[in-house]
C-alpha cells in the first residue's frame, strides 16, 4: 500500500535536508522503539529536521509519494505512537531545540518542538517564571508533551500542557503551514484546531513551533511526605484534603515496594521507607504564611485520619532526594524485571483507592506481579504488569488477561483509558472498547480530513 | 435544499415532546433573533426539550427528514449563532436547567445545559465553590457559555470556559448520543472531541449536559479602581502589572464616556468619573495579607505610572456598584443609539493600547461613533460601531468599512477575530480571510464528519 523508499527518495530527501538524512545501517537501533519496546519496526529513512520550511518539504514529498512518516522527539513513549510501524520516513525534531522568545508582557514563550521539558523549566525558572506541567520524564521533548496532552505532578493544582499552549505552528500532512492561536489568552474563533492537534499524537500535523503560557514562578514551595499502615488509609486522606478546600499543587501516592525500587536504582537513600505507603505532597504560593498554613492543614488533617507522621520537607536537598525519587519510579521499576507493560488509566479522583485494590485482585487473579504508583491528586495511575520469569508467551497471554480487566474497570468507574501517556499503537484496542463505534468513528473522520493520503502516522489512535 | 415544515413533521414532534411544541403565531418573534439583531429569521417549529433523549429523538427525525435544526439558549448572543437562518426548528434548551449534582471530591458540578450561569454561581458560592468563568452577560446559559468558549473578567488568572469544562453529554447530528470526558483531570485518550465541541456554536452536536470543574472559594476579593488622564496612560500600565509578576484576578478598561451611558442606564452613580479613563483590578486568595500586598504593590505601580488615584473598593456595597456598572456596558452602549454592531477581537494583551488607538483612527476616518471597553489584561476588546442618525444603508457601507479596517489590524497585531462572542452567522468572512483557505478547509471537513446532510445550524461558523 506504501511505497518503498528507492535511491531516487533519498537524493530527494537529501536536496531537502543536506547532510540530515541517514538510511539503513546508518540508524541507530534506538529509533526502532520507544522507552517501552512493546513495538518495534525500524524506518527505512531518517531525517533531522530542522525548520517549518524542511518539515513541509519532507511531508509535500512524502504525500505525493504515498510514503509514511512518523515524527519523533525524544523517543520516551511508552505506547509505541513514535514508532515507524510501516517503515518509511522518520522525522527527527531534536535538532529543532531552540527556545526562540520569552514575552513577559504577554508571558508566553516560544520554543520548537525539540526543546526538552527539563531545558525549559530551568530556562525560564532562571527568569522568575513557571512552565508548570511536570511529567516524571523530564527528557521528553515539548513537541512530544503537546502531542500527548502530558500531565505530571502538579495537575492537581495548575492543569495539565493542553492548558498552557496558546499557539502551534503546525505542518499539515499535504505540506501545508497553519498557524493556529497565538499569544492570546481568549479564542472563540472557529473550531479549535489547536486543541485537536494538542494529545493527538503526531497523527494530524507535525508541531514545529508552539507559544507556551508561563505563570510567575511561585517564590515558596514545600513538600510534605506523610507515611501511612497501609495504601487504603494513605489513598482515603485525598478525598478529605479535597473536601477541605485546600488546594495543594501535587499529590503522589507510593508504596514502599516501588520506593526500595527506586533507591535501589538510584543508589540513594529515601528520607523514610519503614512505612508500607506514602503519599507526597507540594504546596506553593508567594506567601509564605499561606503555604505553611495550608501544609499544617494538611498535615494535621493526615494525622487525625491515620497518619503515622508528616515530615515537612523544606531543605532543598530533602526536596531533590525526594522528587529525584519520584521521578525515578517508572525506571526503576523496569529496572526490577525482565520486561514491562503499563495501564496509564485515569479514574475520578475519590475512585483511586477502589481501583488500586483491584488492581491487587488482578495481581493475584491472573498470575502477575503489579506494581503501581500513581498521581493521587488527579487520579491517573501508573500501573506496571511486569512479566519476570514468566515465558515471553505466558507474559503475553496473562497481560491481556490483565489489561482487559483493568480497563473495563476504569470505564465502570467513569474514567479512561489514558491520562497522559496515550493511545498510540498499543492501546487502540482498549480505546475503541471504552470509546465505541460512533466517536471512533467521528476519529477516523477527522484524521481523513487532515490527512487524506494516511501517510502521518498510519495505524495510531483510532486506525487499524 | 431543506424539507419545509408540514403538519406531519408538527404531528411527530409532538409525539416526541407532548404539548412542548409550537408553530407558527404561537412563537414569540423574540426568538427570531439575538442581543444584537444583524440576522433575523424565525423558525417554523419551536421545540422545547426536555432531555437528552427527547434531543435525541428530535435530531434523528430532522436528520432522515433534512430538516435544519438550530439550538438555542436565553438568546444572548451577538452573532447569529442561535438564529434559524434557514427557519426549520428550534430546539429551546431553557427548560433543561437543573443543577444535577455537586461532586466535592471530585470537585466538580454537573449540570443541565439550560443553566443559567448567574444561577451557577450563586448555587456553588453558597456551598463554598467557585466556578471562575465569569462573562458580563449573567444571564446567559451554561450550554451557551460553552458553544462560544466564553471569557469574561476573570480570564487574567482563571482562564476561560474551556479549561473548566470536564465531561459533556452530546447528542450528534444524526441523534446518536455520546459521552466525552468525564470527572477527570487528565486525558490523553484520543483526539479532545470534547474541545472540538466547545466554542463549535452549536454546529457539531448538542450539548445536553457538562460536568464543570469547581475551584474553593477564594475567601478574600479587594477591587482597585485607578483613574487616568488618557486611555493610552491608563492602558500602558497593564504590561507594566504583568511584568511585576503579580497575577490581578482581572483588570478590565473602561472610558469615562462608557461609564456615563452606564450611569444613565442603570440611573446608579459610579463611585468616580472625573477621569477620562479608568482601570478597574480585582485580587482574590485566601491570604487577606498576600490579596492587600498584591493590590497595593498594584496601586503603587499605577501612581508611579501616572495614575491621578487609586481607589480601594471593598465594602459589598461599592464593589457591587462598580462590577454592576462593568457588567451594563453593553446594554448601556445600546441604549445609547439606534442600532449598534459589535468587534470582539482578542490581541496579545501587549497590544491593548494601539489597538483601541486605532478604533479612534477609524472612527475619524470612516465617520463614525466608536466606543470601546475591554478586558486589558487579557487583550479581549468589545469594540462597538453605532449607528446613531445615519440612513441604514450608509451605516451598513461604514460599518463593511470600519470591520475590514479592524480585522486586518487585529491580525497583524496577531490577535484573532473572536475572543469570546464567537463567529456565528455575522463574523464568517472575517474568520474566513483571517484563517485562510486551508484551515477553513479543516473546518469545513470537520463539520461534514460530524452532520454529514448538514442540518444543524447550517451555514455558521465555517460553511456559506
Amino acid at each position: 500500500m506504501y511505497h518503498k523508499i528507492e535511491q531516487a527518495d533519498l537524493s530527494a530527501l537529501e536536496a531537502i535536508a543536506p547532510g540530515r538524512v541517514f538510511a539503513g545501517g546508518q540508524i541507530s537501533e534506538d529509533y526502532g522503539h520507544d522507552e517501552l519496546g512493546g513495538v518495534a519496526h525500524m524506518p527505512e529513512v531518517l531525517v533531522r529536521v530542522d525548520g517549518t520550511d524542511e518539515v513541509s518539504a519532507v511531508l509535500r514529498y512524502a504525500n505525493a509519494n504515498r510514503i509514511p512518516v512518523v515524527v519523533r522527539g525524544s523517543g520516551t513513549g511508552l505506547v509505541g505512537a513514535s514508532v515507524a510501524v510501516h517503515g518509511g520516513i522518520m522525522l527527527e525534531t531534536t535538532g529543532m531545540n531552540r527556545i526562540l522568545e520569552l514575552d513577559e508582557e504577554n508571558l508566553t514563550v516560544t520554543v520548537q518542538p525539540g526543546v526538552l521539558l527539563m531545558e525549559l523549566a530551568e530556562y525560564v525558572q532562571e527568569r522568575g517564571f513557571f512552565y508548570p506541567p511536570d511529567p516524571g520524564e523530564k527528557s521528553a521533548t515539548i513537541g512530544g508533551n503537546i502531542s500527548t496532552n502530558a500531565g505530571g505532578m502538579r495537575a492537581v493544582k495548575y492543569g495539565v500542557t493542553r492548558d498552557y499552549v496558546r499557539g502551534l505552528t503546525v505542518v499539515l500532512p499535504t505540506g501545508e503551514i497553519v498557524e493556529l492561536g497565538g499569544k492570546i489568552v481568549k479564542n472563540s474563533s472557529g473550531y479549535s484546531l489547536k486543541d485537536l492537534i494538542v494529545g493527538s499524537e503526531g497523527t494530524l500535523g507535525v508541531i514545529t513551533q508552539a507559544v507556551l503560557k508561563l505563570l510567575p514562578l511561585p517564590s515558596h514551595s514545600v513538600s510534605l511526605l506523610v507515611p501511612f499502615d497501609s495504601m487504603e488509609a494513605a489513598l482515603e486522606v485525598v478525598p478529605c484534603i479535597v473536601r477541605a478546600k485546600v488546594s495543594p499543587t501535587a499529590i503522589e501516592y507510593m508504596s514502599r515496594e516501588t520506593i526500595l525500587f527506586s533507591e535501589s536504582y538510584l543508589g540513594k537513600k529515601f528520607p523514610d521507607t519503614h512505612a508500607s505507603a506514602y503519599i507526597l505532597l507540594t504546596f506553593d504560593g508567594n506567601a509564605a504564611a499561606q503555604v505553611d498554613g495550608e501544609l499544617e492543614a494538611v498535615a494535621e488533617l493526615c494525622l487525625e485520619h491515620g497518619a503515622q507522621d508528616a515530615y515537612i520537607v523544606d531543605t532543598d536537598e530533602r526536596k531533590k532526594s525526594v522528587w529525584d525519587a519520584r521521578g525515578a519510579f517508572l525506571e526503576a521499576i523496569k529496572a526490577s524485571t525482565t520486561e514491562m507493560d503499563e495501564c496509564d488509566v485515569v479514574v475520578p479522583r475519590s475512585k483511586v483507592a477502589q481501583f488500586i485494590r483491584y488492581t491487587y485482585q488482578v495481581a493475584e487473579s491472573v498470575g502477575l506481579r503489579i506494581p503501581s504508583f500513581g498521581h493521587a491528586g488527579d487520579g491517573n495511575l501508573h500501573v506496571y504488569l511486569c512479566r519476570d520469569s514468566l515465558e515471553k508467551e505466558e507474559f503475553q497471554r496473562r497481560l491481556q488477561q490483565a489489561f482487559a480487566l483493568m480497563y473495563a474497570r476504569a470505564g465502570e468507574c467513569g474514567g479512561l483509558v489514558s491520562g497522559e501517556h496515550g493511545i498510540g499503537w498499543a492501546k487502540r484496542e482498549y480505546l475503541a472498547q471504552q470509546c465505541g463505534a460512533v466517536q471512533m468513528e467521528l476519529m477516523r473522520g477527522i484524521k481523513h480530513v487532515f490527512d487524506p493520503n494516511h501517510i502521518l502516522n498510519p495505524d495510531k489512535i483510532c486506525c487499524s
